[in-house]
């Protein structure tokens, strides 16, 4: 079968940048026999064009002149790898009018500017395909738009954060604190310097912003998603859940209820231990579906780093170039803010169960107390355990699990007790993630 | 956006029939706003037109006589739901003569004839879509043609026969002997009244030639396929091994080595207790792919069910109606027998690990007699266990790990070990099969 030349302009020569120029020229024989295509990098456009890379170019084609690229017409597809939502959102509107199609690894920028980036791709008869923006190396994206696409899916629960994955698995495997855990993540190169959109839970938070998009046909905006991050975590909390059957996760999770109600919240979460998701450790991700059809679906690999995230580039880049991506996104129809802003859930209205750490004072009436409030408040206890060991100033941990509660009375009964002087400090509050695991048997 | 009529004709009304045209009916309004289309039955062509289905269709809609299908030029997509060989052969010949492109489920059809039929697909200048022969719910198909794309792969190992996996899990689980698994899975509705297809591994040996021939890019055929079924486990084994670290699994396994040679096999395989594919249970299928971008990516959900075959069948349909599966599929390019034969390499020269059960009586130099065998034999053995309880004749059951070997060397061993006056019986050997687990942190 003849051979097509697909020509590809790269903005952003940095690491995934590297693997995906890697890629094309390792596997571009291969990619010639699965798919007719044969890909080339037309230019790689990067303001530092001195600095060392693993990966060689022919001579020429490094730039630091974006025009060369929006200028050549043989260039068919411009990939975005700068990063950032400022600069690389004037990149990708400049590619898209000077009539390229653009692929992106780009979460902050689809998740904050989405809408108005898709709309200028539609404007100028182009796509944007943006595998690679989520869980890296799962073809997460297509599964959901292809693979899926007969299903009503009704929750997504994703570890998409590869940071807090590793922190979080090296703080329940190797009982370290969360500080010596980051540490160690920077060290591996599992965490940036300054890791604060990672923990935050924020970077999660745009992933599920662009996969719930996707999933429930809505657009989703950041504002929808509740965000808590893993900073305050401790090592005792995540040691006395496992006490109970429980692992602690970073979740991002997607919701829809039978009234097409959406939720949507990142937030630690504490989910059995024979759950599938518990068992994904270190720089991981995985993310388990629910279609109406399908039941259970789970997804796991790398969600980062430099081949993963190039895997993701080029597939996309293929896809695009066979024609694919330009049917799919022609029918990302989201439905408009202005339809489904009523549609999504308060974070108060939101129900779960509840793990909570109080610290007691050894003194009589501790139970009578942390009972009235959580009763006072309509929550109901499941189990509890006064751990010894003391804490600062002798006191007791005591940890309870409730029964399934509103997030707003459970709130309420927080600031309650923080007031109260048998306890001291803030109590712990840790959320229960049922996963409700398709099993049968 | 307007929306397309797309209409179907499905030959085949049994279950997963029933789930096609319920999916089709159900989700009929969220599939045009996905996609576009709206997707409707042309006719429903079976031999029996009498019997209640758990979906109604519309009147006139049902018919025996597949003319009305192949003679309607309104109908662009025939489903072929039939299964078996012979007549589902004619059957997409014919459609695909008479200009429909077609969707199936039938693995064991493309197994044994699928590149006669991608040869007529081509002629006809049709295309075949076929992820719902493979592992159901799991849009693998895609996942290796699409997402991984860019990767060279070179190894998968898959759960894909939820009969075995069920059998299996309950073996393990419920401490239960195979006949009675079988029949409880036979209640369950996870077994046929014949399970012979399933338990022989045959089963997972279609799917895996379907899956790695598009994987490694040659056209596989079921000879190069080394099978093994589960008939002959005995629960002692699953427990023995157990102690030892390990779970026992039906694995097809494909793998290519740096010289581009194709190992393909399915047999029953200890594997570690901690692997991801262990923790795979019940009717669930799992299959992880490890490509050299991507490093390990693993899927899993349903691999079989009226509605979870019905996903993969609907998610085809519109695939090939977005023209997105005419584009893969002409570059289904697979290398031909005459180039690829040489590649396989034989089950004889295969490297693994074994575990090796004898049944030894009671007497001296036991551990002298295999321990002579096996080093004749350049098989070193990594531990060994004799564990108490007796056996028929007052035998013990001695348990034997060995390091890698070839498997011609342990077939020459266990010809000799069977021969031995101090063992009972014929020794049972299960291969150890190394996932080589992608892990860091």
């Amino acid at each position: 079968m003849a051979e097509r030349i697909v020509k590809i302009g790269l903005v952003g020569f940095g690491t995934v940048g590297c693997g995906v120029a890697k890629l094309i020229s390792e596997e571009a024989d291969s990619i010639v026999a699965k798919t007719g295509l044969r890909l080339e990098l037309g230019c790689v456009v990067d303001t530092d064009t001195e600095s060392a890379r693993p990966v060689k170019l022919p001579d020429g084609v490094l730039t630091d002149d974006i025009d060369r690229l929006l200028n050549d017409d043989t260039i068919q597809i411009g990939v975005e790898l700068v990063g950032g939502t400022d600069a690389a959102k004037e990149i990708q509107l400049k590619m898209l009018r000077a009539g390229k199609d653009v692929v992106t690894a780009n979460k902050a920028l689809l998740a904050e500017h989405g809408n108005e980036l898709y709309k200028a791709a539609q404007q100028n008869d182009r796509c944007i395909a943006f595998e690679a923006s989520c869980a890296g190396g799962i073809p997460i994206v297509s599964a959901i738009r292809t693979g899926l696409a007969a299903n009503n899916i009704n929750a997504m629960y994703g570890i998409v954060n590869g940071t807090c994955n590793y922190i979080l698995s090296n703080m329940t495997s190797q009982d370290q604190d969360f500080s010596q855990a980051l540490t160690k993540a920077q060290q591996k190169g599992y965490a940036e310097a300054d890791p604060t959109l990672d923990i935050s839970g924020g970077d999660s938070a745009h992933k599920l912003a662009i996969l719930a998009s996707i999933a429930f046909g809505c657009e989703i905006t950041l504002d929808d998603i509740f965000v808590e991050g893993i900073e305050a975590i401790s090592k005792n909390d995540i040691r006395y859940g496992g006490e109970m059957g429980y692992c602690l996760k970073l979740l991002a999770i997607g919701q829809k209820d039978a009234q097409d109600k959406v939720s949507l919240r990142v937030h630690p979460s504490f989910i059995a231990k024979d759950s599938a998701l518990a068992r994904v450790d270190g720089p991981f991700n995985a993310i388990s579906i629910f279609g109406n059809a399908v039941g259970q679906v789970m997804y796991y690999g790398r969600g980062a780093g430099m081949m993963p995230s190039a895997s993701a580039v080029v597939a996309d880049i293929i896809d695009v170039a066979l024609g694919n991506s330009a049917t799919t996104f022609q029918h990302l129809h989201l439905r408009p803010r202005n339809e489904v802003e009523p549609l999504i859930v308060k974070i108060g209205d939101t129900v779960s169960r509840f793990y909570i750490r109080l610290m007691a004072k050894d003194q009589p009436g501790v139970v009578a107390c942390y009972g009235k409030v959580l009763g006072d408040n309509q929550i109901s206890i499941s189990g509890a355990l006064q751990h010894e060991g003391s804490g600062p100033d002798n006191t007791v941990p005591v940890v309870i699990i409730t029964h399934q509660t509103q997030q707003k009375n459970m709130s309420a009964a927080l600031a309650e007790l923080e007031k109260l002087d048998v306890f001291s400090g803030k109590p712990v509050c840790i959320r229960i993630v049922d996963i409700p695991e398709d099993k049968e048997g």
